[in-house]
């Protein structure tokens, strides 16, 4: 890989130029990252919601042309001044958030959310000159999510890299820099569920059944799978979901058919799902004296949470998850542990596999809600 | 006092015949205590505004006459059958809630919320037999929480009374069984703040106070007070408060105002008021990624708790508490030994001192918003 070192690399990329169009296989132009960058091979990428609702555009301010994608696995091709924990032919993921290491939440043992790299789905562009590392025939193309992963090479800002161990599989471990560890860490890192527990998961879309996963891990003895489609319970099986209810079957609010399954509420909640009504559930279904609810899903910007206030002065407790409160840099090379011990399951959530060429069946298959991750090879 | 056990007691009380009318001092009968019950000599008593609240009976079904107080000291006359935690001469404290020692509740670690002996405000009789144990010319009087300690004698059960350290001075440590705990647990149990922490505590009455109190212990470095009345800042500067907001001195809601004071907001919030308004502006001004709100003030019935869910999303909790998570039994004990030890503050919360042939006078300092606590001597 050498020989690429410090200059721009013409590759395939998978460029999305309209909102909802199908992506094109374009040959496009990455430049060699900046102080504090890095550039990635990207051997393994897979499709998550939240691209496909930036690809849809149709709640934000479109920014087009763009190279979408953010789950990916892949190993550094070359750094940029000023990056030391990272040298070329390391195995990576790249994650959509940071860890700079410097600010007060990276500094906190408590929160994830890095005031310089957090989450920010509007830019297009590098943090280091405001500009795009990619471009087709002088034409820059927007970055997405700062990890741009449906390109063969993608340059990301270091502190959204981690270092993992070099014999992790990366067609299985590509999964882990997003959505499951969004949902396996809201369990294991916020709800924290004891052994023997009982847990409502709401929503058993992929996050759900990553939250559902951790508390199989947690050995909640429980594990209470809501969702409007009831065929998936069968699926959820597989992830420790070992009773379900679809509120669509019951006449009373799902928050009270829960309670009355449990003798008064579950020991913890973990709503997935994003949809308010199921946020306010799966708070007030949790015990008084001691239940938890996390919430996970990304609602609608105008929605509030409403709920009457003794449900929190009879003990209940209230939180928010962002990615699963991992620390992207710090903790993802211990999750791949967990998996290479085999504690966490990871293949059962790949579902389905296309080489890059076909990288818009991945769209197709979740569109149809048929799988739950879609790798995509981009070494065919 | 031997020649009373199992006798029924004559002696004096003060007896609320009608709402919000004075008390009157009586001669009332107190019978034995029955089956895992205690009778108690009240030695101190002081009034707090739950007292006031039920007294004044303007939001609840009216039961009279009743005997109120439930902030108090004493030492145990006599046991009935089966209580083996107490003994005759021990000194105690009773509690508006209790602690079984049985329950799902009492069995967490979480929870304080006993089932058999949770707080009870409706129920003006003993749980035994679902009679009163005071009478007057053969007319029962209702009891109130279970405590009722505006009286010499009293009849509570055992699970509500914590026996305490037999030196402790029981003026002083009369005020931590109600109001005191309920603050200073809030923040030492609940919110938790660490040493050089800022903490914002909404309302600055006893409770409230008694937050503030529990920041101090903590090591907080910024205990900011927030209150409508300014004159209260003068007070609570004793109890660690070092910077004040009120609301209404400002254009903008107080939660910008303290997100301004603080980079961003608070680490720990807790709430005293009841207010629901405050409850939604110490959610609000605590820092994203790891800030707390804890929920003390009891609200209004129908009044709802309204936040926009990405508030939650940002990684902050939101709590409730009750009786700041203390079991009474198991942990007042400690809390006592917290004060012996010069930890924890307790003299500056009483402000008045009267006998209790004066106890009309309580109701008056705390009606006009004079006293944090006054103090009842019942032997003159």
């Amino acid at each position: 890989m050498s020989s690429t070192v410090g200059q721009t690399i013409k590759c395939k990329a998978a460029v999305s130029w309209e909102a909802g169009k199908p992506l094109v296989i374009e040959e496009v132009e990455v430049a060699p990252p900046q102080a504090g960058e890095v550039r990635l091979k990207i051997l393994y990428t897979s499709l998550c919601h939240t691209d496909v609702y930036f690809w849809e555009a149709k709640g934000q301010t479109p920014l087009f042309p763009r190279i979408f994608g953010h789950e990916a696995s892949g190993i550094v091709e070359s750094v940029g001044e000023g990056v030391t924990h990272l040298e070329p032919g390391d195995q990576a993921l790249p994650v959509f958030t940071g860890e700079c290491g410097d600010c007060a939440h990276c500094k906190s043992e408590e929160s994830n959310m890095c005031e310089l790299l957090r989450i920010n789905t509007d830019r297009g562009v590098m943090i280091n000159d405001g500009k795009s590392r990619f471009s087709k025939d002088g034409q820059p193309i927007y970055h997405f999510l700062g990890t741009s992963t449906f390109s063969e090479y993608t340059v990301v800002h270091a502190g959204c890299v981690a270092k993992i161990n070099p014999n992790a599989p990366l067609d299985k471990v590509c999964v882990l820099s997003c959505g499951i560890c969004t949902g396996l860490g809201a369990t294991v890192n916020v709800a924290k569920p004891k052994p023997g527990s009982s847990v409502a998961i709401f929503g058993l879309g992929a996050v759900g059944l990553a939250a559902a996963e951790g508390a199989r891990i947690s050995g909640a003895s429980r594990i209470i799978g809501i969702d409007l489609v009831s065929a998936r319970f069968e699926l959820a099986k597989k992830f420790g979901v070992n009773e379900f209810v679809n509120p669509k079957e019951h006449d009373k609010p799902v928050q009270q058919v829960i309670a009355e399954m449990t003798n008064g509420g579950v020991d913890r909640a973990v709503e997935c799902t994003g949809s308010i009504q199921a946020m306010i559930s799966a708070f007030e279904c949790v015990h008084d004296g001691w239940g938890l609810a996390v919430l996970v899903g990304v609602p609608s910007k105008d929605d509030a949470f409403k709920t009457a206030p003794i449900n929190f002065l009879n003990e209940r407790t209230l939180k928010g998850t962002f990615y699963g409160n991992y620390k992207p840099r710090t903790d993802l090379p211990s999750v791949v542990e967990q998996y290479m011990k085999g504690e966490l399951e990871v293949d059962k959530f790949i579902t389905h596999n296309v080489p890059f060429s076909e990288i818009n069946k991945a769209f197709d298959y979740m569109l149809k809600g048929e799988s739950i991750r879609c790798l995509i090879r981009m070494q065919e």
